[in-house]
């Protein structure tokens, strides 16, 4: 078992998990894979962006993407980011969605970064428990706003 | 006025700006200037990541960085992250900050970005009525981790 960078033809597993989710499911079209493969090149193609997938016996059971941030704050603190964190709903519970991040967090420092960070939304109670119990703090108010 | 891209003799004033602040003041360092040109260095050299700073009649008033995160979510909705929003002491409250973020919001737009985020300390009471005027939500909880 272990987390490896995604592949292009592992995309619409990726959004498959992304749709199982009470707020994805809302958001996501999986009858036009054009603009998911259009913005997993765009990552592929940045070396401060990777999307990652935990693969175990050949099957697929997680995803996230990790963002490197360099900057110039805290003395030159580097930051990473994840976004899109998912383990498939029937292995929920089991362990994998703290490996994958106990494994994307040693990889953050490898990189460089001092600092890990992540929003999630705040109707998602359990993953707040969840990131708890691996030693992130709930010390910001996390804002969006549609462009 | 304007913003533009910030050169690497604009680092110390950018760091002067982090400083003037009631938590910047204690996690910066002015007596060593190189962990911050480091961080510039590393933005400079990302397309994905730009330092800006904001100018009238050739006097720095505000920073801010801005990351452009790519992603496969959302039918590959593209985000535009600012961090390190500071408007200079003496200027606060004369609207720089308002026209700032919104000159920022036009250049993610142009860059692919359709959300705009960031991640405000829930102290900055503020700073959450600021953003919250540019029609940002508080939606999700702001989670950090020391690495």
């Amino acid at each position: 078992m272990a987390l490896r960078e995604a592949r292009r033809d592992d995309v619409r597993w990726i959004v498959e998990m992304l749709i199982d989710d009470d707020l994805g499911k809302t958001r996501e079209d999986l009858s036009d894979l054009a603009p998911y493969l259009a913005g997993f090149d765009a990552i592929a193609a940045d070396p401060f962006n990777t999307q990652y997938v935990w693969e175990e016996n050949g099957e697929l059971l997680g995803c996230l993407q990790l963002t490197v941030i360099p900057g110039i704050g805290q003395r030159g603190l580097w930051r990473g980011q994840v976004e899109g964190v998912r383990v498939k709903g029937t292995r929920r519970g089991s362990g994998i969605g703290r490996k994958m991040m106990q494994a994307v967090m040693a990889i953050a420092r490898e990189k460089g970064c001092a600092q890990m960070q992540l929003t999630t939304n705040k109707a998602r109670k359990d993953a707040q428990r969840f990131y708890g119990q691996l030693g992130f703090e709930m010390s910001h108010e996390g804002m969006k706003a549609k462009l």
